[in-house]
């Protein structure tokens, strides 16, 4: 499969899982953020370093991401919702996870488009109705994808994507979270 | 409470809040994401515009967001990793949160400041042992507030926000996500 390219070093990655297997304590990945409030819903979040490998690591450079409310929520927009965040990890996962999949099933991708659509009734949220959840109804992911490969091949890229998911699985499954005050 | 202000109209959101009670079609919100695969795990996923309060709408401008895997993935860390995009949106609704409701209740907010992280046992993801799930194993975010209010009002105040936010609730909850292959 040499002329196969993705830009996906599975090589590397498979060899990780097999040295893995064998150093669980290694696997403990811890992922930070780090928030500061500017005014109104407008806050700003960075993200630089991160635990993994049994050590400190960190991104080639600091990100920062501003959100806000909408305008016609009588706010800003200084940035996208926290809740579009969501979404923005969840496409950008699975369509890493395409790609991953398409490299080590020597399939050539050409494009690798999707949209995602997140429903929400905002009556949670503004306490209007206390039966309506406060985050998303649901979520649906469309993508379209050109590659050397059948229409069968390309849904079991995404279906196997969707399983290794992190983001998918974050989404569709519960997690614990605790929140304290310093 | 004519001195106090953390710059958001809350008047406005408890005006929404009653309207909206009445008028539940216009509570239907769609938030959207739309990606595209740039190489290896790489990708950038625009967000501009939604649909809420019964017609198409649009942020002041769009927003672009790159996520990639980090080096130590063998790949090449040209934006944060999809995981970490959901703490982005975790510390972003708590914190929009905090605001709205220390306005609500006549607090003045000199600083909020949030640590999030989330522990990730990255063996799920790899596939190397069936018994790991994908996403985080847990979240906490630790806030640092300093505001005109006792420790027992702030510890209320966060309390509050975590009963109202879209991101916790999407996080601590299960969502149906769909995925399809247009």
């Amino acid at each position: 499969m040499a002329t196969i390219d993705n830009g996906v070093n599975v090589q590397a990655l498979l060899e990780a899982r097999e040295a893995l297997k064998g150093a669980p304590e290694a696997a403990q990945f811890t992922w930070r953020a780090s928030s500061k409030w500017q005014k109104g819903a407008h806050s700003t979040t960075s993200i630089e370093k991160f635990f993994g490998l049994g050590q400190e690591q960190t991104h080639k450079s600091e990100s920062v991401f501003a959100a806000d409310h909408p305008e016609i929520f009588a706010a800003e927009d200084n940035g996208i919702t926290p809740i579009e965040y969501l979404l923005v990890g969840l496409a950008s996962c699975l369509t890493a996870g395409v790609a991953s999949v398409a490299q080590n099933r020597g399939i050539q991708l050409r494009s690798v488009e999707s949209t995602v659509e997140g429903g929400h009734d905002i009556r949670g949220i503004l306490g209007a109705d206390s039966d309506v959840r406060n985050g998303f109804n649901d979520i649906k992911v469309t993508f379209k994808i050109d590659a050397d490969a059948s229409a069968e091949e390309i849904e079991a890229l995404v279906a196997q994507s969707q399983k290794r998911s992190a983001v998918y699985d974050a989404l569709t499954n519960p997690t614990s979270v605790t929140v304290e005050v310093a």
